[in-house]
Protein backbone atom coordinates (compact mmCIF):
# COMPACT_ATOMS: atom_id res chain seq x y z
CA UNK A 1 0.00 0.00 0.00
CA UNK A 2 2.74 2.42 0.93
CA UNK A 3 4.59 1.66 -2.40
CA UNK A 4 1.66 1.93 -4.73
CA UNK A 5 0.71 5.45 -2.58
CA UNK A 6 4.19 6.97 -4.12
CA UNK A 7 5.70 7.52 -1.04
CA UNK A 8 9.66 5.87 -0.26
CA UNK A 9 9.99 3.59 1.85
CA UNK A 10 13.11 2.13 4.03
CA UNK A 11 12.53 -0.71 6.86
CA UNK A 12 14.73 0.23 10.03
CA UNK A 13 15.12 -3.01 11.70
CA UNK A 14 17.33 -4.14 14.62
CA UNK A 15 16.85 -7.52 13.45
CA UNK A 16 20.07 -9.14 14.25
CA UNK A 17 19.39 -12.94 13.94
CA UNK A 18 19.55 -12.99 10.14
CA UNK A 19 20.81 -11.00 7.18
CA UNK A 20 19.40 -8.96 5.18
CA UNK A 21 19.21 -11.54 2.48
CA UNK A 22 17.05 -14.15 4.56
CA UNK A 23 15.25 -11.08 6.24
CA UNK A 24 14.18 -9.85 2.90
CA UNK A 25 13.42 -13.13 2.18
CA UNK A 26 10.98 -13.63 4.95
CA UNK A 27 9.13 -10.47 4.36
CA UNK A 28 8.48 -11.71 0.89
CA UNK A 29 7.16 -15.19 1.91
CA UNK A 30 4.88 -12.66 3.42
CA UNK A 31 3.89 -11.02 0.23
CA UNK A 32 5.65 -7.99 0.87
CA UNK A 33 7.77 -7.02 -2.57
CA UNK A 34 11.22 -5.33 -0.70
CA UNK A 35 14.59 -5.21 -1.46
CA UNK A 36 18.52 -5.69 0.05
CA UNK A 37 19.13 -2.05 -0.73
CA UNK A 38 15.69 -1.21 1.20
CA UNK A 39 16.66 -2.24 4.37
CA UNK A 40 18.65 -0.29 6.78
CA UNK A 41 20.18 -2.78 9.83
CA UNK A 42 22.86 -2.73 12.39
CA UNK A 43 25.18 -5.17 11.18
CA UNK A 44 26.06 -3.58 7.87
CA UNK A 45 26.01 -0.39 9.86
CA UNK A 46 28.79 -2.15 12.51
CA UNK A 47 31.15 -3.41 9.28
CA UNK A 48 31.18 0.07 7.82
CA UNK A 49 32.63 0.94 11.84
CA UNK A 50 34.53 -1.74 12.17
CA UNK A 51 36.90 -0.86 8.78
CA UNK A 52 36.45 2.68 9.15
CA UNK A 53 38.23 1.91 12.67
CA UNK A 54 40.36 -0.94 11.50
CA UNK A 55 38.93 -2.63 14.61
CA UNK A 56 38.60 -6.60 14.33
CA UNK A 57 35.49 -8.25 15.65
CA UNK A 58 34.91 -10.82 18.50
CA UNK A 59 31.38 -11.11 17.27
CA UNK A 60 29.04 -12.60 19.77
CA UNK A 61 25.82 -12.74 17.64
CA UNK A 62 23.18 -14.91 16.36
CA UNK A 63 24.45 -17.73 14.54
CA UNK A 64 22.43 -16.70 10.83
CA UNK A 65 24.00 -13.35 11.13
CA UNK A 66 27.29 -14.53 10.81
CA UNK A 67 27.66 -13.96 6.85
CA UNK A 68 27.32 -9.92 7.12
CA UNK A 69 30.92 -10.46 8.90
CA UNK A 70 32.53 -12.56 5.88
CA UNK A 71 34.60 -10.34 4.61
CA UNK A 72 35.83 -8.52 8.07
CA UNK A 73 39.14 -9.92 9.62
CA UNK A 74 38.70 -10.84 12.75
CA UNK A 75 41.75 -12.11 13.78
CA UNK A 76 43.52 -11.45 17.06
CA UNK A 77 40.16 -9.06 18.01
CA UNK A 78 40.47 -5.82 19.05
CA UNK A 79 36.80 -5.04 20.31
CA UNK A 80 33.44 -7.64 20.84
CA UNK A 81 30.49 -7.04 18.61
CA UNK A 82 27.52 -7.80 20.56
CA UNK A 83 23.90 -8.69 19.01
CA UNK A 84 20.90 -10.65 19.76
CA UNK A 85 22.68 -14.01 20.43
CA UNK A 86 19.87 -15.69 21.13
CA UNK A 87 20.72 -19.40 22.44
CA UNK A 88 24.45 -18.37 22.05
CA UNK A 89 24.06 -16.39 25.22
CA UNK A 90 25.59 -19.01 26.90
CA UNK A 91 27.37 -18.59 30.36
CA UNK A 92 30.63 -19.66 28.38
CA UNK A 93 29.94 -17.53 25.72
CA UNK A 94 29.48 -14.07 27.99
CA UNK A 95 32.44 -14.99 29.87
CA UNK A 96 34.66 -15.07 26.86
CA UNK A 97 33.65 -12.11 25.27
CA UNK A 98 33.82 -10.52 28.95
CA UNK A 99 37.51 -12.06 28.98
CA UNK A 100 38.45 -10.54 26.08
CA UNK A 101 37.16 -7.04 26.59
CA UNK A 102 38.75 -6.57 30.42
CA UNK A 103 42.16 -7.62 28.75
CA UNK A 104 41.99 -4.79 26.13
CA UNK A 105 43.32 -1.89 27.18
CA UNK A 106 41.04 0.36 25.87
CA UNK A 107 37.93 -2.20 25.97
CA UNK A 108 35.58 -1.59 22.74
CA UNK A 109 32.35 -2.70 23.05
CA UNK A 110 29.97 -2.34 19.82
CA UNK A 111 26.25 -3.12 20.17
CA UNK A 112 23.70 -4.13 17.60
CA UNK A 113 21.04 -2.28 19.39
CA UNK A 114 19.97 -1.49 22.55
CA UNK A 115 16.57 -3.25 22.85
CA UNK A 116 15.35 -4.01 26.54
CA UNK A 117 13.20 -7.52 25.41
CA UNK A 118 11.36 -8.27 22.43
CA UNK A 119 8.19 -10.66 21.58
CA UNK A 120 7.94 -14.10 20.18
CA UNK A 121 5.74 -16.90 19.81
CA UNK A 122 6.46 -18.53 22.67
CA UNK A 123 6.91 -14.98 25.30
CA UNK A 124 9.20 -12.55 26.13
CA UNK A 125 12.97 -12.58 25.87
CA UNK A 126 15.76 -10.53 26.99
CA UNK A 127 17.52 -8.61 24.08
CA UNK A 128 20.71 -7.24 23.49
CA UNK A 129 20.24 -4.60 25.17
CA UNK A 130 20.05 -6.80 28.40
CA UNK A 131 22.88 -8.48 27.60
CA UNK A 132 25.26 -4.98 26.66
CA UNK A 133 24.54 -3.72 29.97
CA UNK A 134 26.31 -6.80 31.67
CA UNK A 135 29.21 -6.53 29.40
CA UNK A 136 29.18 -2.52 30.70
CA UNK A 137 28.79 -3.10 33.90
CA UNK A 138 31.64 -6.11 34.25
CA UNK A 139 34.00 -4.25 32.29
CA UNK A 140 33.33 -0.38 33.03
CA UNK A 141 32.63 0.52 29.41
CA UNK A 142 30.02 2.65 27.63
CA UNK A 143 29.27 0.53 24.76
CA UNK A 144 28.84 1.95 21.51
CA UNK A 145 25.41 1.32 19.69
CA UNK A 146 25.07 1.42 15.81
CA UNK A 147 21.11 -0.10 15.57
CA UNK A 148 18.38 1.74 16.68
CA UNK A 149 17.76 4.30 18.38
CA UNK A 150 21.58 5.49 17.32
CA UNK A 151 21.15 9.06 15.01
CA UNK A 152 23.35 7.65 12.39
CA UNK A 153 21.38 5.01 12.36
CA UNK A 154 18.66 6.58 11.58
CA UNK A 155 20.57 9.07 9.31
CA UNK A 156 21.99 6.42 6.94
CA UNK A 157 18.16 5.42 6.32
CA UNK A 158 17.18 8.87 5.42
CA UNK A 159 20.21 9.23 3.01
CA UNK A 160 19.07 6.35 1.70
CA UNK A 161 15.60 7.57 0.55
CA UNK A 162 17.36 11.17 0.19
CA UNK A 163 14.81 12.95 2.10
CA UNK A 164 15.04 15.64 4.95
CA UNK A 165 13.93 13.93 8.54
CA UNK A 166 11.02 16.30 8.34
CA UNK A 167 9.60 14.69 5.18
CA UNK A 168 9.70 11.21 6.69
CA UNK A 169 7.48 9.34 9.51
CA UNK A 170 9.02 6.41 11.50
CA UNK A 171 7.16 4.04 12.43
CA UNK A 172 7.43 1.53 15.32
CA UNK A 173 6.24 -0.57 18.22
CA UNK A 174 9.28 0.04 20.33
CA UNK A 175 9.14 3.46 22.65
CA UNK A 176 12.70 4.39 22.97
CA UNK A 177 14.38 2.60 19.52
CA UNK A 178 11.93 3.50 17.02
CA UNK A 179 9.87 6.52 18.30
CA UNK A 180 12.46 8.09 20.44
CA UNK A 181 15.29 7.36 18.14
CA UNK A 182 13.25 9.12 15.43
CA UNK A 183 12.74 11.90 17.34
CA UNK A 184 16.23 12.34 18.35
CA UNK A 185 16.68 12.70 14.70
CA UNK A 186 14.14 15.44 13.47
CA UNK A 187 11.87 13.11 12.24
CA UNK A 188 8.20 12.61 13.10
CA UNK A 189 6.89 9.10 14.76
CA UNK A 190 3.99 6.92 15.27
CA UNK A 191 3.99 4.24 17.67
CA UNK A 192 2.01 1.19 16.44
CA UNK A 193 0.34 -0.98 19.63
CA UNK A 194 1.30 -4.50 18.02
CA UNK A 195 4.44 -6.67 18.87
CA UNK A 196 5.68 -5.89 22.17
CA UNK A 197 3.66 -3.11 22.88
CA UNK A 198 2.37 -3.51 26.38
CA UNK B 1 47.40 -15.80 64.01
CA UNK B 2 44.29 -13.46 64.06
CA UNK B 3 42.29 -15.76 66.42
CA UNK B 4 45.39 -16.71 68.94
CA UNK B 5 46.05 -12.69 68.95
CA UNK B 6 42.68 -12.35 71.23
CA UNK B 7 40.68 -10.30 68.18
CA UNK B 8 37.62 -11.02 66.98
CA UNK B 9 36.91 -12.39 63.90
CA UNK B 10 33.71 -12.22 61.68
CA UNK B 11 34.12 -13.35 57.48
CA UNK B 12 32.25 -11.23 55.44
CA UNK B 13 31.54 -13.20 52.47
CA UNK B 14 29.61 -13.26 49.27
CA UNK B 15 29.66 -16.28 48.65
CA UNK B 16 26.92 -17.61 46.93
CA UNK B 17 28.04 -20.63 45.08
CA UNK B 18 27.27 -23.00 48.10
CA UNK B 19 26.10 -22.80 51.93
CA UNK B 20 27.42 -21.34 54.87
CA UNK B 21 28.52 -25.16 56.31
CA UNK B 22 29.77 -26.21 53.02
CA UNK B 23 31.76 -22.85 52.97
CA UNK B 24 33.04 -23.17 56.43
CA UNK B 25 33.77 -27.46 55.39
CA UNK B 26 36.30 -25.78 52.80
CA UNK B 27 38.35 -23.58 55.63
CA UNK B 28 38.32 -25.96 57.96
CA UNK B 29 39.42 -28.35 54.93
CA UNK B 30 42.60 -25.57 54.42
CA UNK B 31 43.28 -25.38 57.99
CA UNK B 32 41.14 -22.88 59.47
CA UNK B 33 39.44 -22.92 62.40
CA UNK B 34 35.90 -21.48 61.81
CA UNK B 35 32.59 -21.98 62.28
CA UNK B 36 29.17 -21.19 60.97
CA UNK B 37 28.15 -18.48 63.55
CA UNK B 38 31.30 -16.54 62.46
CA UNK B 39 30.29 -16.13 58.40
CA UNK B 40 27.62 -13.33 57.43
CA UNK B 41 26.95 -14.43 54.04
CA UNK B 42 24.19 -13.11 51.48
CA UNK B 43 21.87 -15.85 51.49
CA UNK B 44 21.27 -15.49 55.23
CA UNK B 45 20.44 -11.93 54.85
CA UNK B 46 18.27 -12.36 51.95
CA UNK B 47 15.95 -15.10 53.67
CA UNK B 48 15.68 -12.82 56.66
CA UNK B 49 14.69 -10.05 54.49
CA UNK B 50 11.97 -12.42 52.50
CA UNK B 51 10.32 -13.56 55.79
CA UNK B 52 9.82 -10.07 56.85
CA UNK B 53 8.75 -9.03 53.64
CA UNK B 54 6.12 -12.25 53.03
CA UNK B 55 8.12 -12.05 49.76
CA UNK B 56 7.88 -15.88 47.72
CA UNK B 57 11.56 -15.95 45.81
CA UNK B 58 11.72 -17.49 42.20
CA UNK B 59 15.41 -18.15 42.89
CA UNK B 60 17.83 -18.26 40.28
CA UNK B 61 21.25 -19.10 42.14
CA UNK B 62 24.20 -21.90 42.07
CA UNK B 63 22.79 -25.18 42.57
CA UNK B 64 24.33 -25.57 45.52
CA UNK B 65 22.85 -22.35 47.21
CA UNK B 66 19.13 -24.06 47.38
CA UNK B 67 19.77 -25.24 50.82
CA UNK B 68 19.79 -22.17 52.64
CA UNK B 69 16.52 -21.42 50.98
CA UNK B 70 14.98 -24.77 52.65
CA UNK B 71 12.24 -23.47 55.27
CA UNK B 72 11.10 -20.61 52.56
CA UNK B 73 8.06 -20.40 50.94
CA UNK B 74 8.57 -20.73 47.20
CA UNK B 75 5.17 -20.85 45.41
CA UNK B 76 3.42 -18.30 43.32
CA UNK B 77 6.43 -16.40 43.09
CA UNK B 78 6.03 -12.84 44.00
CA UNK B 79 9.82 -11.72 43.64
CA UNK B 80 13.56 -13.08 41.83
CA UNK B 81 16.37 -13.84 44.52
CA UNK B 82 19.72 -13.42 42.10
CA UNK B 83 22.90 -15.09 42.92
CA UNK B 84 26.12 -16.09 41.79
CA UNK B 85 24.32 -19.01 39.43
CA UNK B 86 27.17 -19.70 37.47
CA UNK B 87 26.45 -22.71 35.10
CA UNK B 88 22.92 -21.96 35.53
CA UNK B 89 23.06 -18.38 34.21
CA UNK B 90 21.68 -19.72 31.17
CA UNK B 91 19.50 -18.15 28.55
CA UNK B 92 16.96 -20.15 29.61
CA UNK B 93 16.94 -19.27 32.77
CA UNK B 94 17.98 -16.03 32.39
CA UNK B 95 14.49 -15.38 29.97
CA UNK B 96 12.77 -17.78 32.63
CA UNK B 97 13.80 -15.11 35.55
CA UNK B 98 13.11 -12.07 33.44
CA UNK B 99 9.35 -13.17 32.01
CA UNK B 100 8.58 -13.31 35.81
CA UNK B 101 9.60 -9.92 36.96
CA UNK B 102 8.50 -7.99 33.85
CA UNK B 103 4.59 -9.86 34.57
CA UNK B 104 4.29 -8.57 38.71
CA UNK B 105 2.62 -5.24 39.53
CA UNK B 106 5.71 -4.13 40.87
CA UNK B 107 8.86 -6.04 40.06
CA UNK B 108 10.97 -6.89 43.55
CA UNK B 109 14.72 -8.43 42.14
CA UNK B 110 16.81 -8.98 45.06
CA UNK B 111 20.79 -9.80 44.28
CA UNK B 112 23.12 -11.60 47.08
CA UNK B 113 25.93 -8.65 45.63
CA UNK B 114 26.81 -6.48 43.13
CA UNK B 115 30.02 -7.33 42.36
CA UNK B 116 31.20 -7.31 38.71
CA UNK B 117 33.82 -10.53 38.43
CA UNK B 118 35.86 -12.89 40.10
CA UNK B 119 38.40 -14.90 39.29
CA UNK B 120 38.71 -18.78 39.11
CA UNK B 121 41.60 -21.09 37.94
CA UNK B 122 40.16 -21.32 34.31
CA UNK B 123 39.74 -17.40 34.22
CA UNK B 124 37.61 -14.48 35.19
CA UNK B 125 34.09 -14.84 35.23
CA UNK B 126 30.95 -12.37 35.33
CA UNK B 127 29.94 -12.27 39.01
CA UNK B 128 26.14 -11.73 39.78
CA UNK B 129 26.60 -7.85 39.35
CA UNK B 130 26.61 -7.90 35.50
CA UNK B 131 23.64 -10.31 35.43
CA UNK B 132 21.84 -8.63 37.67
CA UNK B 133 22.21 -5.23 35.44
CA UNK B 134 20.77 -6.96 32.53
CA UNK B 135 17.64 -7.81 34.93
CA UNK B 136 17.24 -4.27 36.04
CA UNK B 137 17.32 -2.88 32.49
CA UNK B 138 15.35 -5.14 30.80
CA UNK B 139 12.46 -4.64 33.91
CA UNK B 140 13.31 -1.12 34.40
CA UNK B 141 13.64 -1.82 38.29
CA UNK B 142 16.48 -1.42 40.98
CA UNK B 143 17.55 -4.73 42.53
CA UNK B 144 17.88 -4.73 46.33
CA UNK B 145 21.41 -5.87 47.13
CA UNK B 146 21.83 -7.76 50.19
CA UNK B 147 25.06 -8.81 50.30
CA UNK B 148 28.41 -6.57 50.60
CA UNK B 149 28.97 -3.42 49.76
CA UNK B 150 24.89 -2.91 51.27
CA UNK B 151 25.48 -1.33 54.56
CA UNK B 152 22.78 -3.99 56.50
CA UNK B 153 25.16 -6.85 55.30
CA UNK B 154 28.49 -5.26 57.23
CA UNK B 155 26.09 -3.92 59.92
CA UNK B 156 24.94 -7.60 60.71
CA UNK B 157 28.55 -8.41 60.85
CA UNK B 158 29.00 -5.80 63.28
CA UNK B 159 25.99 -6.85 65.43
CA UNK B 160 27.34 -10.39 65.41
CA UNK B 161 31.17 -9.28 67.08
CA UNK B 162 29.38 -6.87 69.27
CA UNK B 163 31.83 -3.96 67.80
CA UNK B 164 31.29 -0.40 67.41
CA UNK B 165 32.65 0.41 62.88
CA UNK B 166 35.19 2.35 64.63
CA UNK B 167 36.76 -0.42 66.26
CA UNK B 168 36.63 -2.63 63.21
CA UNK B 169 38.65 -3.33 59.96
CA UNK B 170 37.55 -4.90 57.02
CA UNK B 171 39.93 -7.30 55.05
CA UNK B 172 39.17 -7.70 51.20
CA UNK B 173 40.36 -7.99 47.53
CA UNK B 174 37.25 -6.17 45.89
CA UNK B 175 37.46 -2.07 46.03
CA UNK B 176 33.66 -1.81 45.58
CA UNK B 177 32.29 -4.68 47.92
CA UNK B 178 34.71 -5.10 50.62
CA UNK B 179 36.70 -1.88 51.03
CA UNK B 180 34.10 0.83 49.73
CA UNK B 181 30.96 -1.33 51.93
CA UNK B 182 32.82 -1.45 54.72
CA UNK B 183 33.88 2.70 54.85
CA UNK B 184 30.19 3.66 53.95
CA UNK B 185 29.80 1.96 57.41
CA UNK B 186 32.10 3.61 59.15
CA UNK B 187 35.42 1.31 59.30
CA UNK B 188 38.26 1.36 58.15
CA UNK B 189 39.36 -1.26 55.04
CA UNK B 190 42.33 -2.43 53.82
CA UNK B 191 42.87 -3.80 49.95
CA UNK B 192 44.64 -7.12 49.71
CA UNK B 193 46.65 -7.64 46.03
CA UNK B 194 45.44 -11.25 45.68
CA UNK B 195 42.80 -12.38 44.06
CA UNK B 196 41.01 -10.53 41.55
CA UNK B 197 43.00 -7.59 41.97
CA UNK B 198 44.68 -6.02 39.17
Amino acid sequence: RIKASGLKLQLCTNETQATRQDFVRKLRAMGFEVSVAEVTAPAPAACHLLRERGLRPHLLVHHDLVPEFAEIDKTNPNCVVLGDAAENFTYANLNEAFRLLIGMEKPVLISLGKGRYYKETDGLKLDVGAYMKALEYACDVQAEVVGKPAKSFFESALAELGVPPEQAVMIGDDIVSDVGGAQQCGMRALQVRTGKYR
